[in-house]
């Protein structure tokens, strides 16, 4: 990789970690700009409220996608980890990666936690990377009912 | 940023790896080389070895630090991970830094775990990084008192 | 360090990430390309199916490390995590690293959960890096039998 390279693959590094921490501290604004605003996201074995809702979730669009992190997140205790990232850069405005992750939802209703893998796309937009495309595999996941 | 900008960051991350590689080993002189001789350090919800102490603890200069943790840690078996640094150069020996972190501190009085972030300020001296401020902040703590 | 040095830190990463990953997936062929033909390793602490077996595990070369963890991971889960990656290149094609880890490991017969830091050296072979040695000792393991 060349310097500008390694800024970039520093750039996506630090872009997953906000993506985390935004979440975790509920700052939904900039939570938002973290992603493009046609971001498809595919969440597998995600959090839920209820045992009648789906273990899945498929959400496309930015406003979408923070309404629905934001109306899980409501009166919710979160943790969310990401480790060992794999960024691999495909063009000079393209990417993708891989994270091993971890998280720990503390809903209402359910005790929640999971192991497993981001597979990711990144755009540079006006010289911001952005999170394009989220897929999340899992390892396991545990969900204990109150 | 430059290549030695890179290498500053790379610098950073390092020292934060050993100041939990070395607590959690109890290497006491080696740890005490992370610290600048002034640190200011504030971990809020920090393990306690009973109800009666404080939760938030503040202590001011390397030796009263290391003596604190060097005392907390008797006895005790501790876990300290860190996790998706977000490191900032504020300029040529100045940085500062963002990390997720998660702590497993077995007392023989109290099985603690706690999950947040360190917010903290760093500096260059003599060629070497140093940690010079350190704030813990928490998602989340749990005490299990035996 | 140098901007090829800076690649090689970052293979080197990518490298120990591929580790855990295809490991917790079950990528046998892809896992073994991770090693030298020579690899050393020693595993304290180890998963274990009975409590007759040893707690420490050595394995030499590759072909027999990597039966040795595909006979242990048939019918379990595991989760493997690695943090904090302190590495140092000690010459063109050798370094060195610690990893701080965690692994989860569900066997039929015990839940294993342990957390400590490999101790590794890498060489790169053909312009590739590869694990020649791994040394895991441990802060701390549970195991529950079943």
């Amino acid at each position: 990789m060349t310097i500008d390279q390694h800024n970039d693959v520093e750039a996506i590094r630090q872009l997953k970690a906000r993506y985390f921490r935004l979440m975790d501290t509920r700052q939904w604004d900039l939570l938002s700009e973290c992603f493009t605003a046609d971001i498809s996201a595919l969440y597998e074995g995600a959090p839920r409220a209820s045992e009648d809702l789906p273990r899945d979730i498929k959400i496309e669009g930015r406003d979408a996608l923070v309404d629905g992190i934001r109306t899980l997140m409501t009166g919710a205790k979160s943790i969310h980890q990401g480790y060992m990232p794999e960024i691999e850069l495909t063009g000079p405005t393209t990417a993708r990666g891989v994270w091993s992750m971890f998280d720990d939802v503390r809903l209402p209703t359910c005790n929640f936690k999971g192991w497993g893998h981001y597979h990711e796309d990144y755009v540079k937009e006006d010289g911001r990377w952005k999170m394009k495309k989220i897929h999340l595999t899992r390892l396991h996941t545990e969900e204990e009912w109150l």
